[in-house]
């Protein structure tokens, strides 16, 4: 199989074309990777900083050239796509300001208690070590921050893993430059051969994730994929925490006190719904509002107005699509129109899809299903319990958003009824802009997260690479001289 | 179907006839999971604490009841059960002190910080909540400690969350009494109806894990039962962390430095090896002991002397008779033997398996499967490359110890060999006997864990069930007003 690099502007194919890697060479490098794993997990902490921020400067130095390809593949824009590629390294260096600091990777140490158990114990050295040779699977819709050296990579490496990343269909130029740019890097400053390791095609997803030898995997993608590399890494004889992220459909409530201004309300929406075409998986999916003929009536005029901008893919927009025909056929609802789609580059019309929710009853369904792309479901509510019904009908979500006064009595039901369901709840703010900082919680139940209890975004994403040690009886200094003797 | 107690000493039934808890009564415990669940997650971690301690002073003023019918039960003898009760409410109580001192479960405050993302974000207030009900499995060797009201069920109601609970069939009276106690003491205290739910059956774990409203599992037991449940909980519709401890081979490496007295550590290895019938999940599997006939006499000698004691259940006892003949089958061996086994009682002899390193070879996957009880495998190596070849090609394990004067050039590099492949690397002690502390990691690799990342013992054991949620530019007197709105 191959694969070569698409316009989504054009729909026309352009540049090298990618032979999927064999079976034979996907076993090369995992092999390095064990072999890059053995060194670099003995790395201390403050040297696996410094060389990962070798690597956030080379790719810092090579904005412009990432950047240039990046927006040939995947059509998102010179200026968002320059602003992933500081998130990305920022969030490099996140990591390595953590590491620096001791964070996640302390040795924490209870000290011995005399006396007989329950209460007496010897003493214990509790420590972390790298999981092993990680599969990083590359998103579509982040190019940079969740693709070649996102932040799951980052957090792995951080971690003391080794990576073996499979590039994305989508951008398979941005991904082997980001990776040999950062491969230069990691050699100059020290890093073991074959500490990342770069895969192209579509078979390499499941040889990688049954690989024996790897020991962990992290994605963000569809449902569908994530959900059969998931069901990959469960099943073998060695089950291994495969991190997913599988889609999310995040719920928005306004409450009266917060539709003050309806005109600048429909705005604010349409920005956050329809930013890089709504192609987000914080993308505000459902939004609840009030009855308010202004609001409605604003929305109509303004989705009309806004520019399009192209899918990721020909397969990114036919899936939207699909599930935007079902989606329409299962539920009674007014429709607001954006402009229309034309020429041969992978665009879609703009659509909110307005229904009640008297309307919903037994469709509750039919909302769950995520239209990834530039359509947003609009639910006009008479009542709020009809608003905390429906949430309790939903999926896990990675982000739910409340806007109201924080006086409004409804507030800390609403509040919670999001928190019951979403990962991550939003005041008075839209779904989409992920911050990269340590309270960041980036995950959220089933399907948002394959494990809820763990996040891809922000520095506590590195625990899920993490194994925990403990060294019972163990004097400091044989510990210390068991970390020098195998370290660098 | 149904079950009734046995006794290990006899073979003779004895005691009620427990019927399997129908389907409708799971539906119905689930249902009453459910309910609790709403309200006890919502409880302050100090009002938890305070119903957690009342429910251990119930359980220790009943000691002596409890060890009665577990000691019939389970031929433990009465003072390790007792010790064992101990063991049980001391585990409640540190998780109930955890909570009073705000550790694990505290609210931590991320300001916001000014400026432009990536550095700019919002403030976030990064809390925990329980995952969900959660599904517990009694353990047939800990019918305290590793049962009904054991760790499991301590860290998951610490978190928040209610449990359901599987009563293991070796000792039902003793889980109906256990929860029979917990269940007066929690309701006097103020815990919702149904926080806790006890079920006994077979059938009823798959009825469990498969519950699309049971959100998390935990299980002490075999490999082969503990896969089928993993299994089970992977393949839903929405997955569920499934946290099972499926048995271990534990190393224990002895280098020549620490054999100075081979009588005595002849006499506590035996000790080790043969403490509850060799029943325990830590037991030294595999001793790993340089060329030291003295201490294979002294072996040998002291085995034939040590008292006998039974299995917990004709399955327990079979199922290693089976593993040994296996063992003895495939590996060229020595064996030194226990007093002979008589009467109608689950007695089996113990054995001495005594391996020469060089004629392990190829039949080191022999070595891999445990043998549950009093069977030790003694590995005599003439190089400390063996040993480290041979531990590379073991599965995960819980625990593996060193024994060798800490100067002992050969130490570090084995202590990283244990690390590579256990949870915990004890120095000069055995296995057996696991603190329960801050400071302990009571899991490891598959088959320790199916989740090597977490620990079932120590008060960590909490963040099992706890689902990060972080609160997005939400003021503080907000969430507050939340927490409390839904709080009692």
């Amino acid at each position: 199989m191959s694969n070569q690099s698409v316009n989504p502007r054009t729909g026309e194919k352009f540049g090298p074309i990618f032979i999927s890697t064999s079976p034979q060479a996907i076993d090369e490098l995992v092999s390095q990777s064990v072999a890059a794993f053995a060194s670099w997990s003995m790395t201390s902490p403050a040297e696996r900083a410094r060389i990962l921020e070798a690597m956030a400067d080379a790719l810092d130095a090579h904005t412009e050239a990432l950047v240039d390809i990046a927006d040939l593949e995947t059509g998102l824009g010179r200026i968002r796509l320059t602003g992933e590629v500081a998130r990305t390294t920022f969030q490099v260096r996140a990591f390595a300001k953590a590491l620096k600091a001791d964070e996640f990777v302390c040795v924490e140490s209870d000290p011995a208690v005399e006396g007989a158990p329950p209460q007496g114990h010897p003493s214990f050295l509790r420590t972390v070590r790298g999981i092993g040779p990680v599969a990083v699977f590359g998103a579509s819709n982040f190019p940079f921050a969740f693709s070649t050296l996102g932040g799951d990579s980052a957090s792995a490496l951080a971690a003391g893993c080794s990576v073996v990343i499979k590039a994305h269909p989508a951008h398979p130029q941005t991904a082997q430059l980001t990776f040999d740019i950062a491969t230069e890097s990691l050699t100059q400053a020290g890093a073991p051969l074959g500490l990342i390791g770069l895969a192209h095609g579509y078979e390499c997803g499941s040889a990688l994730v049954t690989d024996p030898r790897i020991s962990a995997g992290a994605f963000t993608g569809s449902r569908a994929g994530g959900r059969a590399l998931f069901d990959l890494a469960q099943s073998r004889e060695y089950p291994i925490p495969f991190y997913g992220e599988l889609g999310s459909v995040n719920p928005v409530v306004a409450l009266e006190s917060a539709l003050g201004d309806p005109k600048a309300f429909a705005g604010a929406y349409l920005d956050s719904l329809l930013m890089g075409n709504g192609q987000f998986c914080t993308n505000p999916s459902v939004l609840f509002v009030p009855e308010n003929p202004e609001f409605l009536n604003q929305l109509q005029e303004q989705i009309a107005q806004r520019d399009l901008a192209p899918f990721l893919s020909h397969a990114t927009k036919s899936l939207h699509d699909a599930n935007r025909e079902e989606l329409l056929g299962s539920v009674v609802a007014s429709t607001y129109v954006g402009k229309p789609a034309v020429g041969d580059g992978f665009y879609t019309s703009p659509l909110a899809v307005v229904i009640q929710a008297s309307d919903l009853g037994d469709s509750l369904e039919s909302i769950g299903e995520e239209c990834f792309g530039p359509t947003g479901v609009v639910i006009v509510y008479k009542d709020i319990r009809e608003v905390v019904r429906i949430l309790s009908g939903m999926e896990g979500a990675l982000a739910g958003c409340l806007f109201a006064q924080s006086s409004d009595e409804n507030a800390p039901r609403i509040l919670n009824s999001l928190a019951s369901m979403c990962g991550r709840v939003a005041f008075n703010a839209w779904p989409t802009g992920v911050a990269v900082t340590v309270g960041q919680h980036h995950g959220g139940p089933y399907p948002a997260s394959t494990s809820s209890l763990h996040t891809s975004v922000g520095t506590h994403a590195i625990v899920r690479f993490l194994r925990p040690v403990s060294f019972q009886g163990v004097p400091r200094e044989l510990y210390d001289s068991m970390t020098k003797e195998n370290g660098r």
